[in-house]
Protein backbone atom coordinates (compact mmCIF):
# COMPACT_ATOMS: atom_id res chain seq x y z
CA UNK A 1 0.00 0.00 0.00
CA UNK A 2 1.96 3.21 -1.28
CA UNK A 3 -1.07 5.49 0.72
CA UNK A 4 -2.76 4.91 3.57
CA UNK A 5 -6.29 6.47 2.17
CA UNK A 6 -6.24 4.31 -1.45
CA UNK A 7 -8.27 1.37 -1.39
CA UNK A 8 -10.25 2.19 1.15
CA UNK A 9 -13.73 -0.48 2.19
CA UNK A 10 -16.99 1.40 1.58
CA UNK A 11 -19.59 0.26 4.10
CA UNK A 12 -17.79 -3.38 5.33
CA UNK A 13 -19.63 -5.11 7.87
CA UNK A 14 -16.66 -5.61 9.87
CA UNK A 15 -13.70 -3.48 10.79
CA UNK A 16 -10.83 -3.73 7.65
CA UNK A 17 -7.24 -4.93 8.96
CA UNK A 18 -4.22 -4.86 6.61
CA UNK A 19 -0.30 -4.99 7.79
CA UNK A 20 1.72 -2.11 6.22
CA UNK A 21 4.82 -3.47 7.95
CA UNK A 22 5.92 -6.68 10.02
CA UNK A 23 9.39 -6.49 11.21
CA UNK A 24 10.93 -8.02 14.51
CA UNK A 25 9.00 -6.54 17.33
CA UNK A 26 7.37 -4.14 15.52
CA UNK A 27 3.89 -4.53 13.13
CA UNK A 28 2.31 -1.19 11.86
CA UNK A 29 -1.12 -1.83 10.88
CA UNK A 30 -4.02 -0.13 8.67
CA UNK A 31 -7.72 -0.36 10.22
CA UNK A 32 -11.01 0.94 8.54
CA UNK A 33 -13.75 1.50 10.44
CA UNK A 34 -17.41 1.84 8.93
CA UNK A 35 -19.47 2.43 11.95
CA UNK A 36 -18.39 -0.50 14.46
CA UNK A 37 -17.84 -0.35 17.69
CA UNK A 38 -16.62 -2.85 20.78
CA UNK A 39 -19.40 -5.35 21.78
CA UNK A 40 -21.02 -3.85 24.34
CA UNK A 41 -19.42 -4.49 27.84
CA UNK A 42 -16.34 -6.33 25.98
CA UNK A 43 -12.53 -4.76 26.45
CA UNK A 44 -9.73 -5.03 24.79
CA UNK A 45 -6.43 -6.55 26.98
CA UNK A 46 -3.67 -6.85 24.44
CA UNK A 47 -0.69 -8.29 26.21
CA UNK A 48 1.56 -5.66 24.30
CA UNK A 49 1.93 -1.95 23.71
CA UNK A 50 0.32 -0.02 21.12
CA UNK A 51 0.03 3.40 20.01
CA UNK A 52 -2.28 4.81 17.62
CA UNK A 53 -3.28 7.19 15.69
CA UNK A 54 -6.73 8.54 13.93
CA UNK A 55 -6.39 9.86 10.66
CA UNK A 56 -9.56 10.15 8.61
CA UNK A 57 -13.32 9.93 10.74
CA UNK A 58 -13.92 9.72 13.95
CA UNK A 59 -14.36 7.46 17.14
CA UNK A 60 -15.08 7.27 20.87
CA UNK A 61 -12.40 5.45 23.13
CA UNK A 62 -13.42 4.05 26.39
CA UNK A 63 -9.73 3.58 28.64
CA UNK A 64 -10.38 1.85 31.81
CA UNK A 65 -10.41 4.72 34.44
CA UNK A 66 -10.25 7.26 32.65
CA UNK A 67 -13.43 9.61 30.92
CA UNK A 68 -14.27 8.44 27.29
CA UNK A 69 -12.98 10.61 24.79
CA UNK A 70 -14.01 11.71 21.07
CA UNK A 71 -10.98 11.17 18.92
CA UNK A 72 -10.58 13.31 15.64
CA UNK A 73 -7.92 13.25 12.76
CA UNK A 74 -4.84 13.79 14.29
CA UNK A 75 -5.59 12.68 17.55
CA UNK A 76 -2.73 9.89 19.22
CA UNK A 77 -2.69 7.42 22.06
CA UNK A 78 -0.55 5.15 23.57
CA UNK A 79 -2.33 2.65 25.04
CA UNK A 80 0.27 0.18 26.97
CA UNK A 81 -0.24 -3.61 27.37
CA UNK A 82 -2.81 -4.63 29.62
CA UNK A 83 -4.71 -1.49 29.77
CA UNK A 84 -8.31 -2.43 29.27
CA UNK A 85 -9.96 0.00 26.78
CA UNK A 86 -12.93 -0.45 23.83
CA UNK A 87 -14.09 1.57 20.67
CA UNK A 88 -17.62 3.10 21.79
CA UNK A 89 -18.13 4.01 18.36
CA UNK A 90 -17.11 4.86 14.86
CA UNK A 91 -18.19 7.81 11.97
CA UNK A 92 -21.19 5.38 9.81
CA UNK A 93 -21.05 7.86 6.85
CA UNK A 94 -17.51 7.87 5.83
CA UNK A 95 -14.33 5.81 7.03
CA UNK A 96 -12.65 6.42 10.07
CA UNK A 97 -8.89 5.29 9.05
CA UNK A 98 -6.54 4.49 12.40
CA UNK A 99 -2.68 3.56 12.09
CA UNK A 100 -1.52 1.21 14.62
CA UNK A 101 1.94 0.53 15.84
CA UNK A 102 1.74 -2.85 18.03
CA UNK A 103 5.14 -2.95 19.56
CA UNK A 104 6.68 -5.92 21.13
CA UNK A 105 4.03 -8.21 19.86
CA UNK A 106 4.56 -12.23 20.33
CA UNK A 107 3.81 -13.66 17.04
CA UNK B 1 1.13 15.26 22.19
CA UNK B 2 -2.81 14.84 22.21
CA UNK B 3 -2.89 15.39 18.25
CA UNK B 4 -0.24 15.62 15.40
CA UNK B 5 -1.38 18.73 14.35
CA UNK B 6 -1.45 20.85 17.31
CA UNK B 7 1.30 23.72 18.20
CA UNK B 8 3.08 23.20 14.65
CA UNK B 9 5.60 25.54 14.40
CA UNK B 10 5.11 27.94 11.56
CA UNK B 11 8.47 28.92 9.27
CA UNK B 12 10.66 27.66 11.85
CA UNK B 13 14.18 28.14 9.86
CA UNK B 14 15.24 24.14 10.59
CA UNK B 15 12.87 21.13 10.53
CA UNK B 16 11.60 20.43 14.27
CA UNK B 17 11.65 17.03 15.53
CA UNK B 18 9.70 15.73 18.40
CA UNK B 19 9.03 12.11 19.69
CA UNK B 20 6.19 10.81 20.29
CA UNK B 21 6.61 7.54 21.62
CA UNK B 22 9.79 6.26 22.60
CA UNK B 23 10.06 2.59 23.80
CA UNK B 24 13.09 -0.28 23.64
CA UNK B 25 13.35 -1.09 19.78
CA UNK B 26 10.96 1.96 18.31
CA UNK B 27 10.84 5.48 18.35
CA UNK B 28 7.83 7.41 16.69
CA UNK B 29 8.63 11.05 15.80
CA UNK B 30 6.97 13.84 14.28
CA UNK B 31 9.00 15.51 12.09
CA UNK B 32 7.73 18.98 10.68
CA UNK B 33 9.38 20.94 7.71
CA UNK B 34 8.39 24.63 5.79
CA UNK B 35 10.73 24.47 3.07
CA UNK B 36 13.44 22.66 4.14
CA UNK B 37 15.58 20.05 1.94
CA UNK B 38 18.27 17.66 2.46
CA UNK B 39 21.16 19.83 1.12
CA UNK B 40 22.44 19.14 -2.24
CA UNK B 41 24.32 15.89 -2.70
CA UNK B 42 23.73 14.86 0.55
CA UNK B 43 22.55 11.65 1.81
CA UNK B 44 20.94 10.41 5.03
CA UNK B 45 22.43 6.60 4.92
CA UNK B 46 20.58 5.08 8.33
CA UNK B 47 21.77 2.16 10.59
CA UNK B 48 18.42 1.53 11.29
CA UNK B 49 14.87 0.84 9.49
CA UNK B 50 12.37 3.65 9.16
CA UNK B 51 9.06 3.55 7.95
CA UNK B 52 7.18 7.10 7.17
CA UNK B 53 3.92 8.48 6.39
CA UNK B 54 3.39 12.45 5.31
CA UNK B 55 0.12 13.74 6.77
CA UNK B 56 0.14 17.13 5.28
CA UNK B 57 2.53 19.54 3.02
CA UNK B 58 3.89 17.51 0.03
CA UNK B 59 7.53 16.85 -0.18
CA UNK B 60 9.87 15.19 -2.44
CA UNK B 61 12.13 11.97 -1.42
CA UNK B 62 14.57 10.56 -3.70
CA UNK B 63 16.12 7.52 -2.67
CA UNK B 64 19.22 5.76 -4.47
CA UNK B 65 18.58 3.50 -7.44
CA UNK B 66 14.67 4.97 -7.78
CA UNK B 67 12.72 7.89 -9.87
CA UNK B 68 12.33 10.52 -7.40
CA UNK B 69 8.73 10.57 -5.99
CA UNK B 70 6.29 13.82 -4.88
CA UNK B 71 4.63 12.35 -1.37
CA UNK B 72 1.15 13.62 -0.86
CA UNK B 73 -0.43 13.30 2.47
CA UNK B 74 -1.52 9.43 3.71
CA UNK B 75 1.22 8.37 1.66
CA UNK B 76 3.75 5.49 3.36
CA UNK B 77 7.34 4.82 2.87
CA UNK B 78 9.67 2.18 4.07
CA UNK B 79 13.16 3.21 4.15
CA UNK B 80 15.55 -0.14 4.99
CA UNK B 81 18.73 0.58 7.12
CA UNK B 82 21.34 1.84 4.73
CA UNK B 83 19.10 2.76 1.81
CA UNK B 84 20.40 6.44 1.17
CA UNK B 85 17.77 8.50 0.55
CA UNK B 86 17.22 12.38 0.77
CA UNK B 87 14.73 14.80 0.65
CA UNK B 88 14.65 17.21 -2.77
CA UNK B 89 11.71 19.70 -1.41
CA UNK B 90 9.21 20.14 1.18
CA UNK B 91 6.00 22.52 0.93
CA UNK B 92 7.40 26.20 1.61
CA UNK B 93 3.84 27.56 2.07
CA UNK B 94 2.24 25.01 4.63
CA UNK B 95 3.96 22.79 7.02
CA UNK B 96 4.66 19.05 5.88
CA UNK B 97 4.31 16.79 9.03
CA UNK B 98 6.27 13.24 8.80
CA UNK B 99 4.89 10.58 10.95
CA UNK B 100 8.35 8.24 11.67
CA UNK B 101 8.67 5.34 12.84
CA UNK B 102 12.30 4.57 13.49
CA UNK B 103 12.70 0.73 14.21
CA UNK B 104 15.61 -1.30 16.33
CA UNK B 105 17.56 1.82 16.36
CA UNK B 106 20.45 2.25 18.37
CA UNK B 107 20.46 4.17 21.56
Amino acid sequence: MDNIFESLPRGAAEEVFADLLKRPGVRIERIVSTGQASPPGFLYDQPHDEWVILLSGAAGLAIEGEAERELKPGDCVFLPAHRPHRVTFTAADEPTVWLAVHIGEQA
